[in-house]
């Protein structure tokens, strides 16, 4: 019997613990025993290790966070902690690892790739959303909808005040999850790093929306596209009016995943041991063209996965 | 300027009014007039009509049911009434219209478009997922996320008291629903109408569970699958414990759409307009590949959208 | 060094388990040992126990149903039953136990009390909130606040169709919980076990509000008013439309507890901790007069809580 | 038949509009006019009203903000504001008003009663919890679970990276939330503006608790308790691990109102128009022991309600 390894790092997101269950039942249906590494690729280095079986992975797929831990570790950076991580799979008998996390994470698992003779399988998750190779990632769908919640009750604010918020979301390089959920919650404005954003634009957007008659604004903008409260006081230097901020923080990376996390955690997880037991490793897998598949690793790595920006060109006409 | 017509058909479902939003916003953007017939089809037989501006759609993106509200029409069935709405579009100079709505709508919709030379494009708006041309339907993503949150809850109950849940979601006649929700809530055994359930295998799951060390079981059955109440005895009679029958009622038709029903809405509503302004009709729009495209409405009409039964296999398999 | 007991017992209710942890941290900055008797009643015939420190309650504060788990258990009903629960808090030296649960269950700790020498002390929990001696019960404020929102839900659909649903909710035998949430919803009718209801009053408040334009109407009805579904039959037959009916079942009692049920938890165990080192038993907590305080378990027994009917007859107003 | 007035002043709270609705509807029963200024005290100086009947305040008992609209209004602080929102009063001939708000709503309506004939009501609804003369204010118990959910989120995180986070939750002058919060959250450090906090007090809980093995970190803290940017570098540099800062802004003061919130709203309501009706001004309604009762505005505007701190005590005692 085979033994296969699994891995959380990185950030954690919603739906991880979907997937680790996944990966432990499937597993053992296929007659392979499953060893879970603690606290990322810390757990790779220091050897802590605890078997996963079909029960005691009961009673997680509905909670956030990851029961394997997770951590920043900057050892795995160095070729001194990638070998240790190898050596540690080796003696450990492990044939495929299976490494859930985001981009930084896949990186990792490349580098390590090539000291290993273990097969190495990534999934993606993350709620970045910003893995090349996949359509979504696990936990991202979570993270939009717990920020649309948030967001909904601030235009109730909004409204009754009759004023202008700036709400921060995450993405500290990226704009997937402000580009969704900005369209969402009809956000007059949405600010990405992907894109420029002239100041006098957004001048003359909320002004038009002050003279069409709206009684609020909403600004979606990412963390990464600069200082959103410097942003506020010119916006309020501008228009003279009030302008707030908002930061929807750590928040949306826990809570229970939703439906839809849990499921593509639950198809990520069979297809990444599927794809162990036809001894195919240096993957990732992912949905493409709405369907699950699976492109090189390197390749996932190596390429930048692009931002639809025409979905911001609908938001403006939607937040008409 | 031409005049484009919408209405809401058959049961509501989240999402429907980010539709009406968004259908009202584009067509503006477009210089379209937008008029929203009350009440479904019989809005269209008594020409009860009230224009969509982008102003008076404002505010709804995040509530659930229909603005212009629904109906069951019975004369809509018969020649006469399909031509008294076909005398509606003309009075009112309707050039195309968009029907949000489910199979039966489309049905609807159909026997119209032999009536008229008003353009008719179909956007699917229905819980039940079950509409041939869209991997997925407004509202379906809300409805399982519903419900799912609802089976958490009594899991808490099921584990506290070791007990055996039959909880009883949508579908009279599809699965969809009760497959994506027994799916991600972990379910024991799932029930739908689309697949042969043997007694003798339901007990044989149960009792292998027990044996496992399991302390609870959920079975999420479809309402189409038959009489849940019998089951339950059934089961209590076969296995000696008590057996609770949960009935997840209309709540999962209502409440604030989730991101992604709200997102569907928004790029469906757009395609929609868009297909108008082609002079394009008798299509429905749907999202095939994970993208958003548009296939004939006959087709969709006339043929049985499949349910991927594999999704069951797995669930069995996470289930064990 | 002493020790104390927890029990939780009947159906489970929310915040239980913040129960639990506060009554083990308090005991232990107390320098007292607790030990949980699981399943209810069951553990103390089958000496099944375990012991409960300030860190294997760790993490349960916001979870629905009780670690310790609970049941029905008809032996405990009979004299022998009780005799042998005696013993085992005997053999284990539980110099107090705290029973955690609704009136059944005070009525098994009174019995209790008759044959042990240990002071026992009862914590309201139910989600009924039929508890003498007590303004509330923990998980009672959680399970309102479930109903409410999945009543809220299915006032879309309500709107949207211009129907008239019937929406059963939790109580046998009586109606804290439908008066509460018929109230906080906003039902057009509210009938509870306690009160008369005619059913030509309903017709006549139902028909008056479809006179003044209402476009849609909310029945709360507790499960013990008699049976629903006849009821919605009756008002079809009567006022000739539609009518639903919604039953929101088994998901009341589960779900993370809301900050007030988790507040009462805290502060219902503290006080019971503090009644067991003055040396007081046969007494329940409970909230009188907005505060914490305590009186005689038997008085509780023996008492019939009174609902307030003047919150009908506001609720009746409230929906005019 | 007489007038009354309605207003909602300063910053909104989840409820207003329960209490506007309860308002509207008990006045109708009692046959009285209601109107409704908008935007505060703005809709005194410039009335700005409109009519509420049973009718129009439909439909927003579960709406979070406030449907009359609320601002700050600087012009109100001076002799002459008030003067001329009295004149307003009169040339409206409104008998008496309710003013819904906080305790600077309450300091303002106490200055109007001194320049109007008209009977002033207040209602107690701000997130703060702040007024005196009521134990409880609208809208607090929906902020206080807005938080906790919020919070329950983060703890996925902080257990998941073995982290401590600082929650910063509303509360510039006063506790209430974030005591509260900090206790049903099972915060280990809760910090207040009405008591100090010594550094290496804080220093040494959080120790502890990494010894005793507790793999993650909650300390809420209201706003007004000082830099808490500025605490996280302290930690983070006293104890060398990441410290977190999550501030959970606006969020707090929308949303659906909880059933507690409502009920509130509906009883405050029904008794301010009681008052009225008895010809009472120059007072508030509130929760005293528990019950619904009344107090003399004056004495609420000049004394300062008492924040518990024994629930500080029990909070650290429970987060053990």
């Amino acid at each position: 019997m085979k033994t296969i390894g699994v891995v959380t790092s990185g950030g954690d997101a919603p739906g991880m613990n979907a997937a680790i269950r996944a990966i432990a039942r499937v597993a053992y249906s296929k007659n392979l025993h499953v060893l879970g590494f603690e606290k990322g690729w810390e757990g790779l280095l220091t050897n802590t290790v605890t078997r996963l079986t079909p029960r005691n992975v009961g009673g997680i797929i509905q909670s956030g966070g990851t029961i394997l831990r997770t951590s920043r570790c900057p050892e795995f950076k160095e070729k001194k902690g990638i070998r240790k991580a190898a050596e540690t799979l080796d003696s450990n008998k492990v044939h495929g690892l299976i490494v859930i996390g985001g981009d930084g994470s896949f990186r990792g698992a490349l580098e390590l790739s090539r000291e290993t003779d273990a097969l190495i399988i990534g999934i993606p998750a993350t709620i970045d959303n910003d893995v090349f190779g996949t359509e979504e990632t696990i936990g991202f769908d979570t993270a939009v909808n717990t920020a649309v919640a948030e967001i909904d009750k601030i235009r109730d604010t909004a409204i009754s005040l009759e004023r202008i918020f700036i709400v921060e979301v995450m993405g500290r390089t990226r704009g997937f999850l402000a580009a969704t959920i900005g369209l969402t919650v009809g956000a007059e404005v949405i600010l990405v790093p992907e894109a420029k954003h002239e100041i006098k634009e957004i001048f003359q957007i909320i002004k038009e929306n002050i003279a069409k008659g709206k009684r609020s604004g909403i600004i979606v903008a990412a963390e990464g596209i600069g200082d959103t409260r410097e942003l506020a006081r010119e916006i309020e230097k501008e228009i003279r009016r009030e302008v707030r901020l908002s930061i929807i923080g750590y928040a949306q990376r826990g809570g229970s995943p939703t439906a839809r996390s849990r499921l593509l955690a639950s198809l990520f997880a069979d297809k990444a041991v599927q794809l162990l037991l036809e001894e195919k490793g240096s993957r990732i897998v992912g949905l493409q063209n709405g369907r699950v598949a699976d492109i090189e690793l390197k390749k996932s790595c190596t390429t930048k996965k692009p931002l639809d920006l025409s979905l911001l060109k609908l938001a403006k006409v939607l937040a008409t």
